[in-house]
């Protein structure tokens, strides 16, 4: 079998009986029933996932997949194309947003090439180019083939399984690639035909007009491609990125291996929702971190059924949302692990 | 001249013109501009407060002010007064969630006692009892002489100019005291005349029946000690608590000397609109951390004008709020510390 369908195969629900007992654990903490909140969401969850009351978050990466799309073409980007490279090059050189949270956030960068225009000088890029010229512009056909839409997602699979053998415990998503947010906003325009206003955001900072134009892309791109909604792999290989592909690996391995996966923001999110239409209980294994301020955000937010713990009004992607979000996971661990119970007061 | 006064005429606005730089060298980091949101707004607030344009806030701190209220009597609070002391015990001997959140985030817990009724044996605890039975009871007259609030929020002047010459860079706001969700709502009605529905609480877990009833005590309240709201001593000292006004003095005081104080809940939200009403430019000063689950929360929004960063559902209080903000706070600074700049690669 391939191993994507090994691997959706593979996952199953969370472990509801660890998790009564943890809301047994959190209701005896010294604390009024359910006052932290999210906090013990996130702590009953990981739980859920791992089947043990005590969780350890320490060993975390954050896996960026970084590829170029032939979209960019049509002027839907406010960066030059080369930009992807360079950010990607950053990321290895611990420069970029991400790379400096990350490290603040005591986790690893794992930053993949699927499919860069450029060539990264950094040693500690991993190279997967799927095809050197990135993606083919949907506007013009398929943004890449099926069988190279499955290759992307099972690279996303071996990297993380990789991650996971090496002990990570916590993996976070992350992307690099000028015009992600066009692919982006095409697949979920695909799977939910809604209001482009609703779907399609400025990205990096486009103008009115460029935005209006963006719009227009995304739409003519699904018309003529007509995307098949029932096969997620087909809307994916049409309109979307070998980033996102990678990034549904990703949150494929860590529902099937049992680890926690951390959503980023707009690109990252669709990439859940592909691995969610692929097997809808990967997503009890994804925590999402920020609000992103891309306006699709809200729709994802909506089909995940999830809420995120931060608002911090960003859009730089990359991961970043992810490194801030780390540390309030590992403050959920800190509660379970270390507060006192209404016994230790003798109550 | 008194502490108080002598602290609130010490504040001044923010350094604008080294926010002024500290915005140009945001605006040369990797990344499109703004794109790192609330991350850039803390950041270049951090500027304006310390007039450097990086900052590091490593060295921490929690001041919990712990007291009781004679409003408890009317029995307007979920759980028995006594846990007021205990949780203040275990604030100090780091089983709180508060005491474990800050630990897990590298700061020192400082707890003080203002007026606990019982006796906190754990020798950390700063021991400053104003009046050793709490405050008086507001339905029935004024819950403390303005003297009392004066010296309360003195203490908390003295507290924290400590703390800061001890070389605390970062100030966090945490309290403990059976009912006071009563109290800071009783405040919040005072100073906005607000429906008693958009400013009360179920607190620690109220039925609809005993809400009700602490809507009506609080209007009650008001009506009988009729607080000046031109006199924000007033309010304080006729229907607040120790507590509260010494928060007020936490945060006049870091705001005098140039530190950053993080607000936490509800309870030390209400403190943060006192400290407001006696220097409107204390508010600059102040970092909001999670959006409370108690309904008053987002009148102080208004008030302050301020939008936190997280969205926990918490409603703890203790300054849990802070502990999960202080990393978020240490990320900005990381951005604006250690992030590449378009400079670095040659752009």
């Amino acid at each position: 079998m391939e191993l994507y369908k090994e691997t959706c195969n593979k996952i199953t629900g969370l472990n509801k009986e660890v998790m009564e007992e943890a809301q047994k654990r959190l209701d005896y903490l010294l604390k009024p029933q359910g006052s932290l909140g999210k906090l013990e969401e996130i702590a009953k969850q990981l739980s859920g996932i791992t089947g043990r009351i005590n969780n350890d978050v320490t060993k975390r990466v954050i896996v960026a997949m970084c590829a170029d799309n032939g979209i960019y073409e049509e002027g839907v980007a406010s960066y030059p194309q080369e930009i992807s490279t360079l950010v990607a090059e950053t990321m290895c050189s611990g420069l970029s947003g991400v790379a400096v949270l990350a490290h603040h956030a005591g986790a690893k960068m794992h930053v993949v090439d699927l499919g860069l225009k450029g060539t990264v000088k950094n040693s500690g890029i991993i190279r997967k180019k799927i095809r050197a010229e990135g993606t083919l512009n949907f506007a013009k056909g398929p943004a890449m083939t099926k069988d190279d839409a499955i290759k992307a997602i099972e690279i996303g699979i071996e990297e993380t399984n990789k991650l996971i053998d090496e002990g990570y415990q916590l993996v976070g998503t992350g992307e690099v690639g000028i015009a992600n947010t066009t692919t982006s906003s095409a697949i979920l325009y695909a799977f939910t035909g809604e209001s482009l206003d609703l779907l399609v955001g400025r990205g990096a900072g486009l103008s009115d007009e460029a935005l209006a134009k963006k719009k227009e892309i995304i739409k003519k791109g699904v018309e003529l491609n007509k995307p098949d909604v029932s096969d997620p792999i087909d809307v994916l290989a049409k309109v979307g990125g070998f980033d996102i592909a990678g990034l549904v690996g990703v949150y494929l391995a860590s529902a099937a291996r049992k680890t926690p996966a951390v959503i980023d923001g707009f690109i990252s999110g669709v990439a859940a929702v592909i691995a969610y239409k692929l097997n809808p209980l990967s997503k009890e294994y994804m925590i999402p971190s920020h609000i992103t301020d891309e306006p699709g955000g809200k729709i994802i937010t909506n089909i995940l059924g999830k809420e995120s713990m931060l608002n911090m009004h960003m859009r730089l992607g990359e991961g970043t949302g992810c490194a801030l979000a780390f540390h309030i996971i590992e403050a959920a661990t800190a509660m379970m692990n270390k507060m006192g119970t209404f016994g230790d007061i003798g109550m």
